[in-house]
């Protein structure tokens, strides 16, 4: 039912959508064969376009003109592409969504430059934008993601981090660009500060429950579900949340050593991934989630009640309970 | 006696240098050793520095502070830095400067992400500049540079183009961060805007300047001087001024669509590159960067007498006159 749910409210923002989508190829065009066919294997990889969407939906709490909030949909939805594309080659993913990544179906060097290719055409893009506070907005959020991705290649393989490491990683990861979403969405429509802080804070609430479900769902579903080996995180050396619950267990330690060093079995990958399963790290950090989720919809408490407010609410929702 | 004059030259600067290199030295410290070491090995395997100069010494048409404008010089030495690991990611490089290449010592990886982190660490360093027309230059500049990063990659390996196409590429791959060093220099301390715009120009065609002689340099000088394999641009792809000269020419046509193909033994190339040293495409060249060096002097013959002045002389005669 809530999937319907979500299914509607794209629909009525449908439209839009495609509009955004249209500039996005547009976007990624070049003259060079290789690059648009790198880009549009990543652009059609798909993806929910929740950028976008979380975009449109805080522009209604404006004056809402899609003219001028695509200027911002389109470079977000960009830069969230630039770092997928060298996330893949940092973690040296082969898949991504049951599709083989861009490294992986040509190399490294064509997953950088395609990589850099979609982050310009993001800061081309963001040239066309007059309002400042947009600018300001675009150009924190892309220093965050830049030194994230540093920061997340520093803490990988450390089994001895803190919970703090972890969330400081999530937050750069994902909930900084949804809630500069949300924020810009409501900036360049004009909506008063005092919304345009509940959006964002709405949507860096969001993102941080969204990317505990993420770090969940790589360990609780299945390979077919998830597009890639489920444990996928922990062989490539990203501890998650409930890693951190169980690198102290007695029970735990020792194969969870074993698993950073890449040596396991396929055999041995599944029976891990079972026990963590079976553990209570996951009720533990899905009540992390849901703790965050909470935090978000409070935000929007304060906000007139509107479709709009009603539709970000489904969606936070929605994401909140997502089986993969 | 020229390089003598760029010896003293530098010496009078020595000691803020070596605060900019400190600084730089501490800009690419991170808690991985990897990235450590990798950051280190591109730091020090040199470069002139040339950009922090240009912003020193055009801080000194304005109120010269070191403490302010080290906050320019930094990040663009560490933009142009990135901008250097991921072109030998590009260009296939194995050798620049006579060491190995980051992705030669390396891989591809590390070198798309030590360019990654050396570039949000640029961009981390920016947050600390207040002025706001400095921010908006730097901006424009990286845009440029990253959109001029994809242009180079579309324009690779097609003899038929235009000069045009290939000074669009040379100004975005050097004069304009040239250009963005002396106008930064001036706008940071304070000199007025006329002198800022002089700076710029200046900087510009000196940068046009200097691109060209380098792109002789890479056909005139033996291997051994280069520190890597004369030719290397033709034979990566990247069409220079020389060749595009000799493009139409029956002579060497066949030649060049040879050289492109990538399968050209040791004494083809060496043969290829003594007949292009030959020719008269040389001399053109030189011809053109001598124009835009001339260019360049005349913009700042405006400028009020100083050492500065005579300092930014000196260093434009030489690098246009430099053997390699």
């Amino acid at each position: 039912m809530e999937k319907m749910k979500l299914k509607m409210l794209y629909s009525d923002m449908r439209s839009d959508l495609d509009l955004i989508e249209k500039e996005l190829e547009i976007a990624v065009n070049s003259s060079s064969d290789l690059l648009n066919e790198a880009s549009l294997h990543l652009l059609h990889a798909g993806g929910k376009r929740i950028r976008p969407v979380f975009v449109l939906l805080a522009a209604k709490f404006g004056h809402y003109q899609i003219e001028l909030i695509k200027h911002v949909a389109v470079p977000l939805e960009l830069i969230h592409m630039a770092s997928l594309v060298h996330d893949d080659v940092i973690d040296d993913s082969e898949m991504r969504r049951g599709q083989p990544t861009v490294k992986a179906q040509w190399n490294n060097r064509v997953a950088m430059y395609t990589g850099d290719f979609i982050f310009a055409r993001a800061l081309e893009y963001i040239t066309n934008i007059q309002n400042p506070k947009a600018h300001q907005i675009l150009s924190y959020t892309m220093v965050e993601i830049c030194v994230g991705e540093i920061i997340q290649i520093e803490d990988k393989f450390k089994l001895d981090q803190r919970l703090q490491d972890y969330f400081r990683r999530i937050k750069r990861k994902t909930a900084l660009l949804i809630a500069s979403s949300c924020q810009l969405g409501a900036v360049v429509s004009g909506a008063d500060e005092k919304t345009a802080n509940h959006l964002k804070r709405f949507g860096y609430y969001v993102g941080m429950s969204f990317q505990i479900i993420d770090d969940i769902l790589d360990i609780t579903s299945t390979d077919k579900e998830l597009g890639k080996p489920a444990g996928s995180d922990l062989i490539q050396g990203n501890i998650t949340l409930p890693i951190l619950f169980l690198k102290d267990s007695p029970e735990f330690r020792a194969d969870l050593e074993y698993a950073l060093t890449g040596n396991m079995t396929e055999d041995e990958r599944l029976a891990l991934v079972k026990r963590i399963r079976e553990s209570d790290a996951i009720e533990k950090s899905k009540a992390i989630s849901n703790r965050y989720l909470q935090k978000a919809l409070k935000e929007i408490d304060a906000l007139p009640a509107s479709l709009a407010k009603k539709s970000l609410r489904d969606i936070a929702l929605y994401m909140g309970k997502r089986k993969f």
